[in-house]
Parts: structure tokens; sequence; C-alpha cells
């Protein structure tokens, strides 16, 4: 009976649901706030509002690529939590730390938007998206390695899958960082074309693994 | 035993409760930033309050349209995923598409309290309600069309209503669309007027259905 | 078997549990983003950031009372539901139309930290206080009328007493709109005083009450 | 049959979930509210855009302790809520008044970001730090202190133990708020800095409790 009030404990202390519940709150209100970056155009004397808009056409570029690359995020954090069982103390920590670069998210896109040909922007911008793939890196492999935190143990390949599909975007991202000088439209376009790479690497993932392997399932 | 593992990880992976949590959470934010394009007015030398409050008069019949579409999206939402049991990967995805033109409708507003007479804000107003019908109809038809992701099989009947409800008001705003060049006022006066025929529309659906239809419960 | 199914379908189709996550979500976000009403002073040329300071004061004590106001909205409403069991369409709507008025209180505010002496934003801010008391008093007798809704049904002295803690409130406020042309000092005060007449209201009801009644338990 | 009803009864209304989803929902706006203080900065002629961003570093500051202060707020919430299994009238309004302070730290992040060296900033911000640290406190003695509230009884080293983890940052805000007229940067160091020692006081806590104690499980 004691024992039966210990685990009782123990799982109350270690569930991840409000970890869970912070972090579709902090997803829902970046990917609302983002569009507060895009200010309604002011119209001078003689100005179409048609062109106006054409103004505001680099905010909607970073809008709409913040807006899918915060969406990744979540959708790659449920796959996640789909796995795990348990919290501890590192995993709300880390958890934390993922949050921190997404938060920062709408201040790169608003630079971005303003700033679209400047190299620091684009670099900043892209450090942003690296220090994301990095906590999102450390929290699949710290939770993944952990059998007691998971439903059930994950075997070796999946686990490199995880770290793949984080992997390959932030490859392409540092090289938009490193182009970001010379050639910022190049930059830019990596900005634009990554998220859609990203959906065709996890649909090849899921098609290639075996029947049983835990990336069928990633979103 | 294996089996009933298998089982529960598929109930775990294909769980929808993160995808309301983060459809509230957004629904949520957007109804309560929408209050953000009411500016306080500033009072010029001689004018009064009551004139001033007059020129936010635009702000407020957008902030209202926009309060009530929104929460149209979300109780239509709430009907769907009263339906629904499981998620899967693209039931996920395209309900981060319903989200995106969600999450635009406050830049959409904000143009429409600055320029309630400018064709191109009214028209883009439009293609924002447009495009939220239209995922919403994606997802319905997707979701009510793959019987193991419903508690039960819906019949066609009912399949066709979750259409009809869509589709309705969204014919009216691309006429909406169509009229805004040349009859802004007619334009805004859809904007308007659509939500409540929308009401209309679900009351004679819910009367006029077999006692057993799922379109009996529409909100 | 069939019965079960259709009992099954009824309780979900009815859940309120969506209905409260909307509802948690608008509150944290009207109380978070009141702050953002009350703007950094701008330091002008020889002046004390001290008395910058004072000069926001009309704004913290227009976030302070509306955050009250908010937090006893949402404690109104977690009392009347846990009494609740189950919605129905019309409760789903009447809610929303709870959340109206309350998501319009940072603009109110706004109003009342800009022009704490002007009759038109005093009453504006009561207007609104009216607003949310009359939609609480609509769910309230609205559910409370349905023991189909209910846990359990509630009994007559109860029912009134949830009308008490909203009309005498709601009363002052009215109050204050009448005195806010000619005193609006007054109007202010009253403004300040009735969250706190609401507590020891409540806390009269609460003592003043047999022991099984619903209002013991009122927050 | 009728106790089984009262208990449920009971249960149902002091339930605390709301009371964490309130909380889950206020944490996860404040902290993503905090990058809209960071502004992006304005280039003037000749100036580099490096260098304007240079300009940014104090909101990044302030960003970036309020963030983790806030955090640390959360995850001490939810040590304390696992603990708890009913909330009472009090406690919830012990709750929202722990609120109270959190969703003001935007302001104060504000206020140390546009004025890093006045005396006055620092104060008010650490004034914040201090209420949360007071209200978290009354919220933890309170709760700790009646059996009928938690899951299991506490012992008093353990309640004594998340006192101190409490009043020894507080103590060092306090230093903060003293030397913040003779000494800004030392005022600004000490903010920057407890964070840090608030893990290793929480680290030390957790190895030198015996096995069974609560402490033992502080996030």
């Amino acid at each position: 009976m004691d024992a039966e009030i210990a685990r009782q404990r123990y799982e109350r202390e270690h569930d991840p649901s409000r970890v869970l519940a912070l972090t579709d709150g902090v997803v829902a209100i970046i990917i609302t706030l983002l569009v507060l970056e895009i200010h309604v155009p002011q119209l001078s004397n003689g100005e179409s509002l048609k062109a106006a808009l054409q103004e505001v056409r680099p905010s909607f570029f970073a809008f709409f690529i913040s807006f899918v690359v915060v969406a990744i995020s979540w959708a790659g954090h449920r796959d996640l939590f789909a796995l795990i069982r348990r919290t501890d103390r590192l995993l709300v920590w880390l958890n934390v730390l993922y949050l921190l670069p997404l938060c920062i998210i709408p201040f790169g896109a608003s630079m971005l938007a303003r700033y679209e040909d400047a190299a620091i922007a684009l670099q900043m911008y892209g450090a942003l998206l690296l220090a994301v793939a990095a906590t999102r890196l450390c929290i699949w492999w710290y939770a993944t390695g952990r059998p007691h935190l998971l439903h059930e143990p994950i075997d070796a390949p999946s686990r490199r899958a995880g770290v793949w599909i984080v992997v390959g975007p932030a490859a392409a991202y540092l090289a938009a960082i490193l182009v970001a000088e010379p050639l910022p439209r190049v930059s830019r376009l990596i900005y634009g074309v990554v998220p859609a790479a990203y959906f065709v690497l996890v649909w090849r993932l899921r098609h290639s693994a075996p029947p049983d392997a835990a990336e069928r399932d990633f979103t």
C-alpha cells in the first residue's frame, strides 16, 4: 500500500501534462503574435493602396516562414511527447530552453520584415532557427535515451531518424547564415524552401522505415 | 499483449488532444488581440471625446464581425472534433492550415478598420474568410470520409450538410469581394449580415434533419 | 448497446471541456494584455523618472480594477461550470457572448487610463461592466434552470443567490455611469470599491446559506 | 449514496484543473509578450545595423532575466500543485494574487530596458520580483499547511525547504533594490545572477534531503 502511494506520488510529480499545456500555449501565442508585425500600410499622397500593400510583402514573407517553422516545431514536440510518459527535472528545463528561441522568433521575423536584405537580419534569423534545432535535438536525445521516461523503449535507428530530421534543416540554415553577407537573396530563398524540404524528408523517413519504427508516425 | 501495446501506442500517436489545445489557444488569442486594433482616439483641439469615438466606429465594426466569424469557426471546429476520435498526420497539418488564415484575420480587420471603403481592404478581408471556409471544408471532408478517425461513421447527407453550412456563407463572401470595387457599402453590409444568416442556416439544418443525424448537433 | 452508443455520442457533443479551455485562454490573455496599456513614460528634459511615473498612475488604476473585475468574472464562471455537466448549443453561444464584453475591457481600460476624468470614458467602462454582468446573468439563469445540463438540480434560493451577487455590483456600476458626468471622481471611486464590496457580499452569502446550498462554494 | 453524491460535488467544486489552466495560460502569454518589448532598431543615417542592435542589448537583458524568472515561477507552481489535490476559495484567490505581479513583469522589463541605469526602474523591477516571491510564499504556506487540500501531508522540514528557496532569492532582490541608487550596475548584476544561484540552491536541496522528502522533486 505504501509502495502504491509512493508510486502515485512519483507519477504525479513526473506528469508531463503541464509541460504540454505551457508549450501549446506558447506556440499558439507565437503564431498569433506574428501577425502583429504586419503593419497596416500608411497611404501617402498619390500612392495607391495596392502599391502600399506591396510594401508589406516582406512582412508577409517573414510571417509565413515563421508560422511554418513554429508549426513544425510544435508538430515535432507533439511527436516526441507521444513517446514520453514522464518528465523529470532536466526534461522540464530543457523544454523551457526549447521555448526560449521560439519566443524570440517574432522579433527575428520583425527584423527580417524590416531589413530583408541586411546580412545581420538574415543571420540573426538563422541563428534563432539553429537554436530551435539545437534545443530540439537536446530534448529528443535526452528523453529517448531514458527508458523510464518513455512509454516503451525506442530503438537506435529511430533515435537517429529523429536526429536527422532536425540536423538536415539545421545544416541548410547554417548555409543560409554563411551566404547572408554576399548573397542575401539566396539566404532568403533557403529560409523559404527548407520547410518544404522538411516535409519531403519526413515523408521519406515514414515510408522507408520498418513497420514498427517510431518514425513511421512522425508528423 | 503485444497487440495491446501496439494499440495503445497507436492511440497515443493519434490522440487529438494537443490539436484541440493549440486550436483553442489560437482562437482565444485571436478574439482577444482583435481589440488591440481599436486605438484610443487622440483628442485634437476643440474636438469632443464623443466625436473622437465616432472615428473608431469602423474599428468596432471590424472588431465585431471578426469576433463573430472567429467564434463561428471555433464552434464549427468543436462540432467536427466531437465526431473525431483520432488524428493522423494529414489531419494535423490540415488543422494547422486552418489556423493560418484565422491568424491573419486581425490584420484583415485592421485594414478594414483603417480603409473601410477601399476595395482592396474589403477584398482582402473577403479572401481571408474564403480561405478559412476552404480549409474548414478540407478538414471536414477529409476527416468525415475516414471512418477509422471517427467515433462512428457519418452518413452521406450529414457530410453534405457540413459542406453546405460552409459553402453558403463562402458564396456570400465571394459576392462581397466581387462588389467591393463598385459598391463598397454593399460589400461591407454582406460581411455584417452573413454571420446572422449562418445562425439561421444552422437552425434550419438542425430542425429539418432526421433525429439521428450529426447536423442536429451543429453549434 | 445502441442506446449506449447514442448516449456516448450525446455526452461527447455536449462536453463542456472546450468551452472551458476557450474561456480560460481568453481570461489569461486579457489579464496579461492589460499591462500592455501601461506605457513606459517618456522622459522630457528636466523631468525626473519619479514624476514621469506619476503620469502612469491612471494606467495602473485602470489596470488594477480591470484585473480584479476579470478575475472575478473568471471565478464566477468557474463556480458555475462546477455545477454544469453538459453544454448545449445555446449555452455555448451564451458563453461566447459572455467573452465579448470581457474582450473589450482592455480597450475600456485604455480609455480610462487616458481620459480618467472624461464622463464618456467612465460611462463606456461602466457599460462594459454592465454587459459582463448581463451576459453572466444570462448564462447563470439559463444553465441553472436546465437540470439535464447540471450534475444535480439546484434549488431556487441558490439560483437567486447567484443572481444577487451579479445584480448587486451591476447596480453600483449603473450608479457610476449616472454620476460620471457631474462627479467623475465619485464614478471612479465606485469602480475602485465595488470589487472589494463583491468579496464581502460573497463572504456573507457563503456564511448565511444553509449547509447544502450551492452558494456555500461561491468563490 | 447521498454521501457519495455530496463527495463528488465537493471534489468538483475543489478541483484545481482550471486554476492550472489559467496559470499555464498566463505564464505562456507573459514569456511570449516579453519579446514584444524588444523593438526593431531604427537605422539613422550612417549607422550600421550592428551598432543599432547594440542599442537593443538592454532590451535583451531585460527579456532574458524576465523569461527565466517567470519560468522559475511556473516550475515552482508546478511543484506545488503536484502536491495539491483540491483547491478552496482562498487558494483560488491567492493564486490570482500570485498572477498579479507576474502579469506586471513585462512592464517592469520594459522600464528596465529603457532606463537600465535609473534607480527607480531597478527598484520597481525588484519590487515586482519581491511581490512574486511574497505571493508564492503565501500559496506555499497556506496550501502545505492544510492536509485536506493535499494528496498526502507534507512534513515540517519539507515545508521549510519550500520557504527557503523563495526567501533566498528574495533577500538577494531586496539587496538589489537597496543598492540600486548608489550602484545601479551591481543591482543589475544581482538580477542577472540570482536565477543561476536559484538552480544551485534547488540542486543542493534535492541532494541533501532525505529520500522521501517533497523537496527531492523540486524543479
